[in-house]
């Protein structure tokens, strides 16, 4: 395995110096990348895509000022398989950031994964940096912890941030704590040295995170060297979190508390970028890696296998609902399953993150790039994350790997000419095709939201959403006759097109040869989420030594990870 | 009761006189007042409200150039209701536009009620006369269709459109159909010599509306006079229509082709406004009746009772997908009671039209004013459509009238100086008070969508979405412990807080007085949309008899009004 790595290494440096274009040549040194990678944050969530307390001016006026995408995907409805597409420019299946273990099941990288992001895939700061760019990654990693993963040994120059997400566990016994690196060696943890209070909801990391970010561009800016600056925080992602200035400053809640400040730090990397005199070098796009996490359940999405090491003061922060509630909803017939979670809005979107219904997967997504994209556009272009590695490329003047399928679209034509191009969007949980949409039309082949067994449990993806054969609790097949919507008509997946109509016979027509190209010529990724252990956990990570934080990791079993949704 | 009418008048005049402030002084003349209103046009229906689709340029224009108003409401979620405490700044169930036929019912203007705008009411442009001003109404007028009702006997100087809803009857035999009028006297009918077609949707409606204000516009600028126009345009309620150059345009399909064309016009009414140097002195506010139609069954919501007189084609061009389902709904389990219907969006609230939810009453509002309001910006000040009555007053330099409760609050404030008021808004059905919201926080007495016997038969105000003892199907009574929202956190209304909250019992100690002193100043006006009788519909319209399109009456056989839900 380590020799084909290396073997696969040298061959791809010898084909991106091939593939070099105008930047490599020396030409004229190629723009800055920027790219603002949020977590769990919904389509909604900004005043611009229609948030109704307005409380994202900044990004509103980066959208005033580019160009905005009211039809832009995510790879996944979950995180690690979304942001490894991203780095990639290939489908999760692909790039084997999925699980084999059961039908059609969302994956990610919880510490006790084995997986993460194999050597044999290109990422984009390994490609950027043959045009001279330095890169760094701020924020959450999510690509796999175990040495060989780190984000330093796949192209970036720089990481402040963390492997995994912030969520838990809290207090080192079960599981150690997440920590937080500086480049190769931890410098702390989460709720250690990094604190997020849960009762309060207090962090100072997206302060951090923007100090990073700023310190970096001033460095890159007097080193004269383009950069690629991957902005990945995660304050939108349960338990969110803000600092204090920014709490308790929101309609929304601690939810709109963390919009704020994220909308806030835009503002000032943005303005930091004109007052460089870089605002017309850099290249800047902000996204999310998935829907608003929309859970009614105490538990999080994503989050569903940590339950156990949640600690009291979680259990009460988010539990109040349930556990004061009087008088006692038996007696009233109140939704109390329906608790309300800190979490975002997918506007007029079915349901939510892991779901492969248009709230999973659709996300705000804003271009700018000031003298370059025309202010106050918007594209229709069905855009993808996996563009931004295309799109970038292009940018540096290189080409993408032509080995390999990429499905990342190069973006400068629709942003800089304003062309639309014709291109399918893939929806799977899994090695699961579960739907695919095709111009305006969204074909189902598979729904499910999750198991009658969580749905009972409280667990509901589509809070006060209920699709009657849409959004179902066992897995409906509908491959012979996909569930089609008109996304134009009804953006909310609401009224499947009759089956005996002219319109659905036509776009069936058109949407069963684009699913056998695709499926004929896939070439599935080896499966990198389908093995657990905990020995493989964050118990000693480089650097722990220096601290006094090494823990000792339990004997290795490694088995097959629990994917129930 | 028509002497107390004329005494009234009397008095009134006097009234008027007496308070009337600036521009009645003759210091300067008044700014012109255009109130743009729609017709079942959903919050969610603008780009700048976030429509996935983004087809209005014009309006967002008009946001960009003025204020945005995200927490705006009608006055109920029906449209004469709604049009009546417009004009009169009064709640419907003060100015007697509602029904006690049963509990917690909605009522409008079928052509078979024998009700209308009582005399007794000051109608804004009686009032706006007295300040100089000639008044206009294009489109809708809703307020009664008997001819102590007509427009032109309560302060308009001038009429082009219809006394009822244009979605039929289509063939003179039931009912007549629906007459349109210039000024005293019918020139045609629905159907008839304003055909609209209800397979392809083609009316040209919209651009004879545009060119009557057009046209009003500039004879009043020649005249030098303030104006009051009121364009009451309903090209986007059922069925949906648009004028050949627009029909196939939208992404989102009929509807959308019906608001390409308002969009278009509006853009053209405010480039008149610029072109003749009058944009500076026109205050302009686009808003709707109430919330998009959501209907999900065959039948439209507001036209349940004319299910009747629907002629084949109109059943074929709405039923498709249940008459020729295949395989049928029972053998798939799927949703065919949800068959797409022409309507348009509430964006991320619920419900929809007919629904005291949000999706029923809150509305797109956009205050436009050159020179006086400042652009670009959001107002979160709570505004009611009733607000337009006691601005336009203030506009005009008049004083509300003083003998009388009047709910419309002065939006100048909020609009010129940024201040807002805290007010509450109520939401009702019938004579009953169903929710009021005050600040961020919204409190259900009453709940109920429709009933389980209309559900069961399709008719569903909520497609596709379900909150469990929310959306219910019984009216459910809440007084004494309301369901309680907060609208910040949670604008969809899917998580009230829990009764034995702090936050729930500090609500409840401020919405409790609210509500007291509100039903405690009550004098609910005389119900005027109890009575039907098919003898009082538009048989014989004035100026019917120079057209040879005058009918026959019935015998008069008044009987109490069937209203539903």
């Amino acid at each position: 395995m380590a020799a084909v790595a290396v073997a696969t290494r040298g061959w791809r440096l010898l084909l991106v110096l091939s593939t070099a274009g105008v930047a490599a040549a020396g030409a004229r040194q190629p723009p800055n990348i920027l790219l603002l990678l949020m977590d769990d944050m919904g389509w909604g969530d900004l005043g611009v895509y229609g948030e109704p307390s307005r409380e994202t001016p900044n990004l509103d006026r980066m959208a005033a000022e580019g160009m905005l995408f009211p039809n832009f995907y995510s790879a996944n409805p979950l995180c690690s398989p979304s942001r490894a597409a991203l780095l990639t420019g290939r489908l999760p299946i692909r790039n084997g950031f999925y699980t084999t273990n059961a039908h059609a099941r969302n994956a990610y990288t919880p510490q006790e994964v084995v997986g993460g992001i194999p050597d044999s895939e290109f990422l984009l700061p390994e490609l950027l940096r043959e045009a001279g760019y330095t890169s760094k990654i701020v924020g959450k990693w999510h690509l796999g912890h175990r040495p060989q993963f780190h984000p330093l040994k796949h192209g970036f120059d720089e990481w402040f941030g963390s492997p995994n997400c912030h969520f838990g566990p809290f207090d080192n016994r079960a599981k150690p704590n997440i920590p937080v690196y500086r480049d190769w060696e931890m410098v702390g943890r989460f709720y250690e040295e990094f604190p997020i209070n849960l009762k309060t909801g207090e962090a100072n990391l997206t302060q951090i995170y923007l100090q990073e970010a700023l310190d970096f561009i001033r460095r890159q800016q007097a080193r004269q060297r383009p950069f690629f600056l991957y902005w990945a925080i995660d304050a939108t992602h349960a338990p969110v979190y803000a600092s204090r200035p920014f709490l308790g400053t929101s309609q929304r809640g601690r939810y709109g508390d963390a919009v704020r400040e994220v909308d806030d730090s835009v503002g000032r990397i943005l303005r930091l970028l004109r007052d460089l005199s870089l605002a017309e070098n850099t290249f800047v796009f902000f996204t999310s890696d998935n829907g608003a996490a929309l859970v009614s359940a105490p538990e999080q999405g994503g989050c569903w296998s940590l339950s156990s090491w949640l600690p009291s003061e979680w259990a009460q922060t988010t539990h109040t609902s349930e556990s004061t509630v009087w008088p006692p909803a038996e007696q009233k017939g109140l939704p109390w399953s329906g608790s309300l979670q800190a979490g975002g809005s997918n506007g007029p979107f079915l349901c939510g993150k892991q779901t492969t219904f248009e709230g999973g997967m659709r996300v705000p997504a804003i271009a700018w790039w000031p003298g370059h994209v025309p202010a106050g556009q918007v594209s229709h272009q069905l855009g993808s994350i996996m563009d931004l590695f295309s799109t970038s490329l292009s940018l540096a003047g290189l080409k993408v790997p032509h080995d390999r399928t990429v499905d990342g679209l190069n973006l400068l034509p629709a942003i800089l000419q304003g062309q639309l191009v014709d291109r399918p969007i893939f929806y799977y949980r899994g090695n699961t095709l579960m739907a695919l949409t095709l111009g305006l039309y969204k074909a189902h082949f598979w729904t499910w939201t999750n198991s009658w067994e969580e749905f009972k449990q409280g667990i509901d993806f589509c809070p006060g959403q209920n699709v009657s054969g849409v959004t179902t609790h066992t897995q409906e097949e509908h491959t012979k006759l996909p569930l089609i919507f008109h996304l134009g008509r009804d953006p909310g997946e609401r009224y499947p097109l009759s089956f005996g109509s002219a319109e659905y016979q036509d776009v069936l027509g058109r949407i069963t040869p684009a699913v056998q190209q695709h499926q004929e010529a896939l070439i599935p990724g080896q499966p990198q989420l389908n093995v657990c252990n905990q020995a493989v956990m964050n118990w000693a990570p480089p650097g722990c030594e220096k601290l006094g934080k090494c823990l000792r990791p339990p004997e290795s079993v490694p088995e097959k990870c629990s994917w129930p949704h």
